[in-house]
């Protein structure tokens, strides 16, 4: 494995642009986080999400920096990263009140794309709408670094209980 | 950039698991086909995704292996990448049958998540709704390998004049 | 009572306009549907309702005339009109179908207006998009008499269990 | 028409039962107060809706009375009414702080149901979440008297100029 992984990295460097070489690069740091920090998801590595509980408010923010790795073809960012950052960000909130054993999956997610995702970083919050005892309503907010809305959406969370 | 991507893929070797470097093999090899193929986004490459497009039909269909690196805590494809799938697969439809000179982007996602992401791969069928003269509305649908609906989506597409 | 009912209708005769009392009419000739056929809810009356449901290919379509009273301010059918027509429809499908002490309710809708609600009747019909143990996502879609589909909706519906 | 309009309230009065006829008088009550106010929407008066708009704050809150008439054969608020409510709050918002000859239509309307309409009244609040020049984003809420929310809602609202 080791060999391939280098094979490919050789391969990329000899054929990748300058820009493909600074998004790989923070692609690898990306997943050098996920590895370093133990995070559950690669994602959340991948994403270099820093990410802000407050369990008393019940409210999650998490902060990610721009990267042209997570464009669209319009050199913005790729809604299903957008959707991915909120996914995330309001999944945290219900996970960080739910007691031990209990776990949410997301049921309906709804967006509203408000503004082109650019700059140097996106900020999202999310905050519970609804606690109920099966399902959980949060809504999620995504600011650009230059304080600019891009999005909106709201969520209905399943709580399930966890396999043993 | 050459020493520093090496330096971060050895740190990886190093310390990552052997289901790490699995990972990052799926990702690195995602890379290289962005580059190879010259993807107009990495997205693309990274998440391996074979397209099929039918502009008679007006469809857009795109398959994509699964990989431990797109999970989330519970080992089962991330919402938001279900959302990534859907997003590009929707988007793909609008932008194949625009005119030249026109660009489709998202301003309404709404996604019902039927069943957990597992299995080889993940198959999404795009086709429309209404075609307007400023907005599309898409429909999407995910289904598993083994033949089960994971989700399903509408969105609202606006159509735009492309920059100069 | 009786005395109140027809001191207002003498009230409205006295100072509506002549479309007020067309519109008038059509509400009250509802409100007698309602009571003849004993509809089990007053809206089905009062939106003149008529409805096929085809419990083997498991769908439900409803046809409603239209009616100034029925319209906004932009003298259109009203989006919540709209939604009327499309939430019974579903939730019609998914209470043909569930077993004998089950019910459905509304959890989530989602419409998306795609032309003005005009014409001599709406049209909608409503299929199974997933049929769960605990949910169920419906489609729906509205047509005008012109043919023009008006929106198009999906929705979760929770099966509860009918109170003894 | 006035003799139409006596015989089917004389239908009704001779056929419908006591619940039928309280039901009855609350619509033509409702009807009355359309005439009275000279209302834009028959909806507006049927509904008994009593609106404060605040424009300095852009928001809006209109407050219903709870009527069997809109019930559901759950003997509940229909999801219909629900949305009705929603949308017109929702509306109003927009219409109130667009400039004279501009006109807002519901593009997309996405509500989650969250408790069951009982009670005395509904009351719904709605705010704008972001205002484009060609878009608005409208959050709207309903609660019932005891305190308790029972919608969650956004839609999306088109800027459109009004016919001369």
């Amino acid at each position: 494995m080791e060999n391939k992984l280098r094979q490919i990295l050789d391969h990329c460097i000899d054929t990748g642009s300058e820009k493909d070489l600074a998004a790989l690069a923070h692609v690898l740091e990306g997943f050098q986080n996920k590895i370093d920090n133990d995070y559950t998801q690669y994602i959340d590595g991948l994403l270099h999400m820093e990410r802000k509980i407050d369990k008393e408010k019940k409210t999650c923010e998490i902060t990610v920096p721009l990267n042209a790795v997570w464009n669209n073809s319009l050199d913005i960012v790729h809604g299903g990263v957008t959707a991915t950052l909120l996914d995330t960000t309001m999944g945290t909130v219900v996970n960080a009140i739910l007691p031990e054993g209990y776990v949410a999956v997301t049921n309906q997610l709804n967006i509203h794309y408000i503004a082109p995702g650019i700059g140097d970083t996106l900020h999202c919050k999310a905050e519970i709408i609804h606690h109920g005892s099966k399902t959980m309503i949060i809504e999620g907010e995504i600011y650009r670094s230059d304080g600019k809305k891009i999005a909106h959406a709201t969520g209905t969370f399943f709580i399930i209980q966890k396999l043993a």
